[in-house]
């Protein structure tokens, strides 16, 4: 097998370790090294062959990594990191705070157009494919309205919130997609739709030792911005139940536009995704638009990226004559 | 309102009527002319202000139109037409003939590399939006299978077939995708479909006098190709129904992609369209198609292109800045 395109990993959690995997279904890309702030002595790396390597010491490797993969979260690391990667190396990452997005594309487009390097951001499936969907929706049906759903799935954030209650040990929290306004909206009928009529919230919790479910249940269930305009559910369970049954990140959901052309003939486009792993998913996301932006820096392109600037063809490992004979 | 893009239009048909509509959706277009090679004091167009003008006329148009939308038929008109218009404008089309897209492009690309103009080729949903979530699905997920289920949606092709039966007055055959087919494979079990499991014909059909239901039912179900390996559903109607509740153009469909990452957790992406007139939806892909194309052109490109060359955001009106902040 041919080295390929010679890929860097920066941060090794669930993404990164996504990634990974993901370059292994891919034969024209290989994992060079893995980055890390840690001790590298105390990360193991699934494949043994691949070195693991002290970030302080990712500026050596210019030379030997095509495009740097950045697996680090968008509120503490890639702010920082992003911008010191894109110094020195073609990058992608999954920056996914959606309100700092323009902020961050400024930063990131500063320094790659200074190193002559490609910055791929905001890349997975929200933000990312389902970006892509809602864009397609406007520009193919200008009238009409658009809809994203989450779920089922397991939300990081919420999560959290609820781990952070007190009288609770542990617990995660599942978003789920209203059914009924689902099809509502896959009808045609353009409802305006609340936060209540959008999303349920499901809470899985083991309580502390001592504590009240009546008590843990109101602190949830009325928790501003997180909780309190949804419908919430708050199950109690063992922490043998959460470690057998709630250890999987499933997700998914829905990017639907409802529109109308001519004499107010409806017409109905929706993307979803069923994911039983979400960081794998994303994972294979990024490898994807990684060969993209190599492809991108190759033909003497820099600056900042999105999903919206990349033609879905730089995507696939395929000759562009085999795509047009096999795909279209 | 400004002119914006100038678009002509070669052919006024259903798809060129459901141009006209789409441009009319869209502030920074407009439609300048349509063409066609009937008697242009026959065609009488939905906008009066619009000229109609004889194809034999066009050139005089080059520096009219900035981009030529052809809404011929791909077995007769394109393959003659196309190369024509590419050796002046900037061209959209939807060339559908699957098999004959590679001679196709080939054909096009030559011209308009000549010619200083883009050619973007088979537009619309499938070839088109359909063939673009076919390559997603396996860049994305190489290990995996592609599925494409139609309908459930009015065939023109084999509303031909069934109408060319003796003793058929009228017709019309819709193809339905089979639901636990969808099922299956949705729940992520990749499995081998044949033609018949994958999708069911129906048709509607007005007897010619005297003819006999049993020969012509016979005669559908059994034509090779077209309905031999599929289960077929023939229903013998008046004229007066066929003509009620048969003259809509709906269709839509599904592309499925169902793959594994990581250690065999199933991932499934799905694109689906439910489309109550056929026509104007592709009418309304073929204006956001020539607006990237235009802007292609405007880059100084130049050649054939299809789908899978086309960037999402060059098809929105909107500037890069507000796509960031408003959609990713």
């Amino acid at each position: 097998m041919a080295q390929g395109i010679r890929v860097g990993v920066v941060g090794y959690g669930n993404l990164g370790r996504g990634v990974e995997r993901a370059l292994a279904q891919s034969d024209d890309m290989s994992l060079a090294a893995v980055f890390t702030r840690r001790d590298p002595a105390s990360v193991s790396c699934h494949n043994t062959q691949v070195p693991v390597i002290s970030l302080d010491q990712v500026q050596a490797w210019r030379d030997r990594i095509d495009v740097m993969i950045l697996c680090g979260g968008s509120r503490d690391d890639l702010p920082i990191q992003g911008p010191q990667m894109a110094a020195w190396f073609t990058t992608v990452d999954s920056f996914d705070t959606h309100a700092k997005v323009p902020e961050y594309f400024a930063s990131m487009d500063a320094v790659a157009r200074q190193s002559g390097q490609i910055a791929m951001i905001s890349i997975g499936w929200d933000p990312g494919l389902f970006s892509v969907n809602r864009l397609l929706g406007e520009a193919i049906l200008p009238e009409g309205a658009t809809y994203t759903f989450w779920g089922k799935g397991l939300s990081q954030g919420h999560s959290d919130a609820v781990r952070h209650v007190p009288g609770v040990r542990a617990g995660v929290q599942y978003t789920l997609p209203v059914p009924e306004a689902i099809q509502r909206v896959r009808a045609g009928e353009q409802p305006v739709l609340s936060t209540r009529e959008k999303h349920t919230r499901e809470c899985y919790v083991v309580l502390a030792d001592g504590a009240d479910e009546h008590a843990v249940r109101e602190a949830i269930v009325t928790m501003p911005n997180y909780f309190a305009d949804y419908d919430t559910t708050v199950n109690f369970i063992s922490l043998d139940t959460l470690q057998r049954e709630h250890i999987a990140m499933p997700h998914g959901g829905f990017a639907i536009r409802s529109g109308l052309t001519g004499d107010q003939t409806h017409q109905v486009m929706e993307f979803s995704l069923s994911l039983d792993s979400n960081p794998e998913f994303t994972s294979s996301v990024l490898v994807a638009y990684a060969r993209a932006a190599y492809r991108l820096h190759r033909r003497g392109e820099s600056g900042a990226r999105t999903a919206f600037d990349v033609a879905p063809g730089l995507l696939s490992p395929k000759d562009p004559a085999d795509l047009r004979r096999e795909l279209l």
